[in-house]
């Protein structure tokens, strides 16, 4: 059966130089980064290494980047230690931020007692900037949690302009940049945020591996105590191959940066065309139909499909092969809709399936054609050819 | 130059088999777990099929295995919720902790002004089990944490007696197992602790993965927020070829326990007598130089050496290519003696250099003739054949 992958911003294949790098280490580099000895020093030597290429990625120092278990602890640290040791007593964020931010704060408001704000979303989740500027005007320790991608509707933030502002009202900026490191060049000396965190399943390295970017003199602490590793700030032996992996991915990521973009957004142009000419009535949730506006990796989709059908149709896709994500009433293994569209969509849209589609270099437009034709023949079924879904612009 | 790794007890060799399986999954399996498509499933197949097995080597439901980013985080996780979730206010321990303990008991100090009891010791290091008991009549909300085996000195808890007086105590009891699991045959079934920490990299599995046994019921909660990964216990996308990895080191562990524990206790007992005819007046701290009453994996050996000699020591035993662990005086790159040594020792003795060789499958009689033929030529360089060290015991 033809197996089509489209849920990158889920998980990425691994590189094959990825896997080799890792092997490679596994095989020959097992000591322990912390000890002495010259089987320490040349674990030690190869972290060192990937720390210091993935700063210069994002350039700034080694020392700011702190390797993580990923992404989640990477925001889980910063929020922590923002809260607990930076004494911040208020968070501005939005609702749609992923859940490693967003229960990562409930946990603070209940521990710390700590005080919430949710920047105001348009229709199509973009913040509002205006809103932000007058959250940002408060006595309160402050700090502002907003992604730089959002995971479901790949709506990008403008880092630079709320690293701005708030550097301006003199508050910290966390970013959770899961989404955009190695699919975006990053430079954080022109942008002025904090602290961002980063996985290096995203961008086809290894599960289990990611970082924070931690601001020099940031005074922030560890999560997980015990050894030095991580200049104090991470203790636990560190996955020397995971790191690795992590930096020949980054390596690689950027590397082929210009050219993969371009082989990526094809697609997604590809994808977006595709389903205009084939189900004018399907429309893109946020700004996921527009390719200057959003990231150049992912859709996503709500089909003017009945919510009884939803089922079905990811019955369907399943049967055919294709994995992506669902959002929306179609949530698999769940009755919970997806908390970013339940903030974007109205009622009736949110009771239609959402799908979120991801592209990779490793996708074709082979697939595309495979999968529109899919969800082509699944609406076709259904009769849905009727009157096209006027009601709002963004689903 | 030959090389000694005789540091098993910081990190050891990964096992062919693991590297292989490791290698294959990060080639074939490189869905998210958490997603509902067939690339998610048949990770997530992975991750349980692994969860089932761990269980098994312990006796207990594969729902009370955590996987997490190793030893450190699970003794984190388990600590940091004990006090925060389940209200502890007293925790019981020694001084001779992993830092991985010690160090969260001290943010815990700091962040919810719990009080912390230290357990009394014999000066080989063993715990006064009638002061336990004392400290055990309480009306503290009171958790127990003391490691089965000590990293640095080997000696082995004696788990079964400590899970019932804490159970007649009506107190809970957590055991960093980190140098156990893996090493020893463990029925959790049989012994009552509620709590246990491990880590892959000590038995010949991946870094960066390890697990907490979390008995049913316990009421813990994560210590890292977002998804719903591992029951909703630890959040952040699993790592799945360190799982597998994992699982496939403790089954080659458990496979081949009784052969390999024979072969190492070999290589042990060998150093033991090589050390005590070739060196008379070194001695061995803890329990390690007995067979029976500290673990068959590691030494920590004293030796005759004045401490203004303890460098030029380490410095020949690198260029020997002997990597090992140094305590006491001696630790490499630190000012600092060991902790544990520094509970254990007279002022005397700790300024000797005391180093830690730790031994696994992969060492042979031939390394360990290597070694004491370095350490023996070393100290007859300083003509130290002279008066038989009686001070103490223990060193």
């Amino acid at each position: 059966m033809q197996q089509v992958y489209f849920d990158n911003a889920a998980t990425t294949q691994i590189r094959d130089e990825v896997i080799t790098a890792m092997t490679e280490v596994m095989k020959t580099n097992y000591g322990n980064a912390s000890s002495s000895h010259s089987f320490g020093r040349s674990s030690k030597a190869l972290i060192e290494k990937s720390r210091k290429a993935v700063a210069s990625y994002l350039n700034v120092s080694a020392s700011e980047i702190i390797f993580t278990s990923g992404g989640t602890e990477a925001d889980n640290l910063i929020l922590f230690s923002a809260v607990r040791d930076l004494k911040i007593t208020h968070i501005i964020t939005t609702k749609i931020e992923h859940h490693a931010v967003l229960h990562t704060i409930d946990q603070l408001v209940k521990d710390y007692k700590i005080s919430v704000s949710y920047v105001d979303l348009k229709p199509n989740g973009k913040i509002d900037y205006l809103h932000l500027e007058t959250l940002l005007k408060t006595e309160k320790k402050t700090l502002v949690s907003l992604m730089h991608i959002n995971n479901e509707i790949g709506n990008v933030l403008d880092m630079k302009r709320v690293a701005t502002l708030c550097k301006a009202n003199n508050v910290l900026f966390h970013s959770d940049a899961v989404q955009s490191v190695g699919h975006y060049k990053m430079d954080l000396q022109d942008i002025q945020v904090d602290f961002i965190a980063a996985a290096a399943h995203k961008f086809h390295g290894p599960k289990g591996v990611g970082f924070a970017f931690i601001r020099k003199n940031s005074g922030l602490k560890p999560l997980i105590f015990g050894g030095e590793q991580e200049r104090g700030l991470r203790a636990g032996t560190e996955s020397l191959h995971n790191v690795v992996g992590l930096e020949i991915a980054l390596k690689y990521a950027y590397g082929n940066l210009d050219e993969e973009t371009a082989y990526i957004k094809d697609l997604k142009q590809y994808f977006i065309h595709k389903i205009e000419s084939d189900i004018p009535n399907a429309r893109f949730n946020g700004k996921s139909g527009n390719l200057e506006k959003s990231t150049y990796t992912l859709v996503n989709l709500c089909l003017p499909i009945p919510p009884k059908k939803a089922a079905m149709l990811l019955f369907q896709l399943d049967l055919k092969g294709i994995a992506c994500s669902k959002g929306s009433a179609c949530q698999s293994g769940s009755n919970q809709n997806s908390h970013v569209l339940t903030e974007i969509l109205n009622e009736e849209d949110l009771q239609k399936p959402s799908i979120r589609f991801s592209f990779s270099i490793y996708n074709t437009k082979e697939e595309i054609d495979y999968v529109v034709g899919v969800l082509k023949e699944f609406a076709g079924q259904l009769k849905l050819h009727g009157r096209p879904h006027i009601k709002n612009t963004w689903c």
